[in-house]
Formats: structure tokens, sequence, C-alpha cells
């Protein structure tokens, strides 16, 4: 299904946006940790028992990027997701077999002072687990477009 | 080579650490945002022209996965790197065929008051190409363990 794309106009603080979602696997979580995170605790399930995760866990930069696929996905901005950065927190790691989704809420819009025709829109994408546990939290800061 | 542990104790303000570099070509920064982030700027050469971007660009959730991999092989922690997550800013995007590099600096050393044998070490990561320009800065809070 292709959602409307919003622009500037279409969007106020408080809206908010629900993800599909998205079964995190074991062998993801290795095959990712191998090519970008190569940890014990991220690619090995028995080295992982002896570790402050004290078993297997996506690295945060996984469980980031899929964050971002779902964003695709639910966050229909036009011309893109852009973001200019954000501030992230991981408050307990995603494991597998989690199943994730995320919300994502409008918390302020800034219009461009010398772009008229743009706004830096500050969402905060909550990814949360099959248990609504919240294992990434995610600030960011996106551009938007006004209709021309 | 195997680089030794550092504890703690080993550990100062100001202390930096300069990653290997990695090559990132169109097909690598293809091939992620296929699986994490598929918009156009991040897929197609062709249609990334008329984008934000002007070009095919990598996603910055690939950005911060590179780091994450340079970070494995330079900022050797004892029992590894673990974050509870951090500020990230994307200054300007990575490109095709960008050689990045992570020079990592410690900011500032938070010993935890319940648990003696930890630290909270506050690490700026820059993610630059080689002309030396930043794509990424990362402002991550890693945990760091005394020799016990």
């Amino acid at each position: 299904m292709v959602k409307k794309a919003l622009y500037l106009d279409d969007l106020k603080v408080g809206d908010s946006f629900i993800s599909e979602k998205y079964h995190l696997s074991a062998d993801k979580i290795k095959r990712f940790a191998n090519e970008f995170d190569p940890q014990a605790f991220h690619c090995d399930e028995s080295l992982a028992e002896d570790t402050f995760f004290k078993g297997l866990a996506a690295s945060g930069w996984h469980t980031a990027a899929v964050t971002m696929k779902l964003l695709t996905g639910s966050l229909p901005l036009a011309h893109g997701i852009i973001g200019a950065g954000g501030e992230i927190t991981w408050p307990q790691p995603t494991r597998p077999n989690d199943v994730l989704y995320v919300k994502s809420t409008i918390k302020e819009i800034k219009p461009s002072k010398s772009k008229p025709n743009q706004a830096l829109v500050i969402v905060e994408c909550e990814t949360l687990n099959q248990r609504n546990e919240v294992c990434q939290r995610l600030v960011t800061t996106l551009l938007s477009f006004r209709k021309s």
C-alpha cells in the first residue's frame, strides 16, 4: 500500500505513526554483527552467556537500522526521510526473535527562517518489542517541505 | 594485530584512538539501503540526482554501522564496546568511494557511585572521509570496567 506523501502543512505536533512489525532472528543478528559489530555478545550465543548481556543481543546499530526500515514504511514524508541527526538510547537489549515495531510522534515543528518552504520536525521514535518494552528511543530532527 | 584490552585505570580524558580505513563502494551503499533504508537517494544513482542529496548518498545508519565496525578495531575496551546511547549528527553525506576512518577522543570519565568497578566514559567519535571532512559526529556513553 502506498501511503499519501505528507508535506509540512499536513503535519502537526502530537501526530503519531505506527509501523509494521519486524521479526529479528538470531541469524539476522549474527549476520549484521559479523559485518558491522563483531563482538562476542552479538555474534555467538554461547560466548554471549558470559558477557554483560548474558546472552545474544543485537547490536544497537542493528536496532537502529531496523528502526529506519520500519520508518520508511510508516512515516511517509514528502521527498523522503532526511535526518540531520538525533539522540539515541537503548534502554534494553534487542534479543533473538524479538518482534519490533516503531511508534513515531511529532514533538515539535520549527519553520526555517532562511528557507520558507522548509521546516525541521522533531520526531520521537520508540522501537518497541512484543512486550511493548522500549528497546530504542530516538529523538531525531527531520526535514519537511511545503507543497510547492 | 590484537590490541591490549583497556581497563578503566588505563583511560584518561584526552586519549585518542585512530581506526583503520574503510572503503564504502556504491554497491555496499545500495545493498545496505535495500535492506534497511530503501529510499531513492540511497538505492539508485540516477533517481538520486533529482533529490535533496543530488546524487547517491549512504544512509546515515550505514555510516553509523561502518563507524561501529571501525571502533571495534580501534577502541579496545576490556569486556567490549557497550554503549548506552549517544548523540549523532551527519554534517554531510557519505558518498560512494569515500574512504572513512574514525577518530575517537575520551571527553569525560564518570565513575559509577553504585558500582565501584564501573564508570561511564563519554567518547566523541568523528567519522572522517579521505578529505578529512566530518561525515558523522557521535558523542556516545560507553561502559568501562576496572580490572578485577
